[in-house]
């Protein structure tokens, strides 16, 4: 008996691990959040139990609370041989994976954490952005948009952020793209540095959208969407880019 | 005609993407690093062209050097069906792949980025460590431990990346052990401060030594190893850590 918490990967089905595919192949359960797709469900047998866990019973829109997540991968692990607990990019990467093995580690439920593809990397690839560069960026920063919230950690030092010179990668960023450009520039960041925000990475409804830190508040892009910053932003070494 | 620029993961040769697994079945040519699992070239057709760029013929222990790379992906990639241009870890987080896709660009070779699983996140979660952890980082900065050297972008902002208040993870940087500890110390970063290094990751040869700043110069483990600074770097969230 065992959970598995497997990143999904950033959007398109093929971008599983085959390590995920096989433990998928063989799941009793599958714990499963609002932008995994549903290619990746049907690789679990026709009987598993599947899970929906962004959405809560009864309250259309409210995903399950991440107590109730940890209490029923707790639960189920130890009744079905293999449970699988997918989320969307890399369970370790803003994926409140941690918290989840805190709550199997604590319960003594045995389980394994395989890594994803994490959309902090691949959605800027998806639209010809190297996110390290020779010559543009020699290191990669990921923050999450969610300035301030109730976690004390929100506290992210933007300052410090955006004077290592590297790239800035802003994940769920959408609703505060105007405080993040506000607090960028404030740290001195030029505003014409380039930016790009794409959204859907690797799925077919992907959009790239190019502008610059002055224009990121103008840039109307439903979530979900990954907000890059910084030179290599500018560069567009796709297929269809020549 | 295409060249696939694909991120082999982080070791363990099942954290390839399905993706990348299909397109090595049915590769024409192979152009794989030094650090890539034999297993995986095992899923090239007998009859594929493989090509070790971790060496240089006639020099040993020489990896081909860059342009020589992109010169050979641009000169199968004019003749064989698919090429692919297997990475360790993913092509576009400091794996020189930006490089090789303006190489194909500019030659007019039609070519595809296959994202990976990164062992910038994958090295510490195989050590039981999430680089983002609720009340204990919400931020995480990548860097190798390339300190200064020929590239100008070498010019990496330790101090800022200091003060970030995340998580950082440095690939590559045992060489450059000290150098970095004493940059992340002069900057203000706490001696005590945990540091895990995470050598081989995700391998039958993994091992995971822990200490902080003021140790890890003493930290005596070859290459390859990621070294991951932090509170984070304390946590042992592994399915043996109970």
């Amino acid at each position: 008996m065992t959970v598995y918490l497997v990143g999904a990967g950033p959007g398109h089905p093929e971008l599983l691990t085959l390590r995920g595919a096989h433990l998928l192949g063989r799941a009793d359960v599958v714990v499963y959040d609002r932008l995994v797709a549903h290619e990746l469900l049907d690789l679990a047998p026709t009987g598993a139990v599947r899970l929906d866990v962004g959405k809560t019973p009864g309250r259309p829109g409210r995903p399950t609370r991440q107590a109730d997540i940890n209490a029923l991968l707790v639960e189920h692990g130890r009744r079905a041989a293999t449970v699988v607990r997918l989320k969307g990019g890399d369970p370790f990467v803003f994926g409140r994976g941690g918290e989840e093995a805190e709550a199997l580690l604590a319960a003594g439920v045995p389980f394994e954490v395989v890594p994803g593809v994490s959309s902090a990397f691949a959605a800027p690839a998806a639209a010809g952005i190297p996110v390290t560069h020779r010559g543009l960026s020699a290191s990669v920063t990921v923050v999450t948009g969610r300035v301030g919230g109730s976690d004390p950690s929100g506290g992210v030092d933007w300052a410090s952020v955006a004077r290592t010179g590297g790239t800035l990668v802003v994940l769920m960023g959408m609703a505060e793209r105007a405080t993040v450009a506000e607090a960028l520039l404030a740290a001195g960041r030029p505003a014409d540095t380039a930016v790009a925000v794409v959204h859907w990475a690797t799925t077919y409804r992907q959009r790239v959208v190019r502008t610059t830190l002055a224009g990121l508040a103008d840039v109307d892009v439903p979530a979900p969407a990954t907000i890059v910053v910084g030179p290599v932003a500018a560069l567009a070494l796709g297929p269809g880019d020549a």
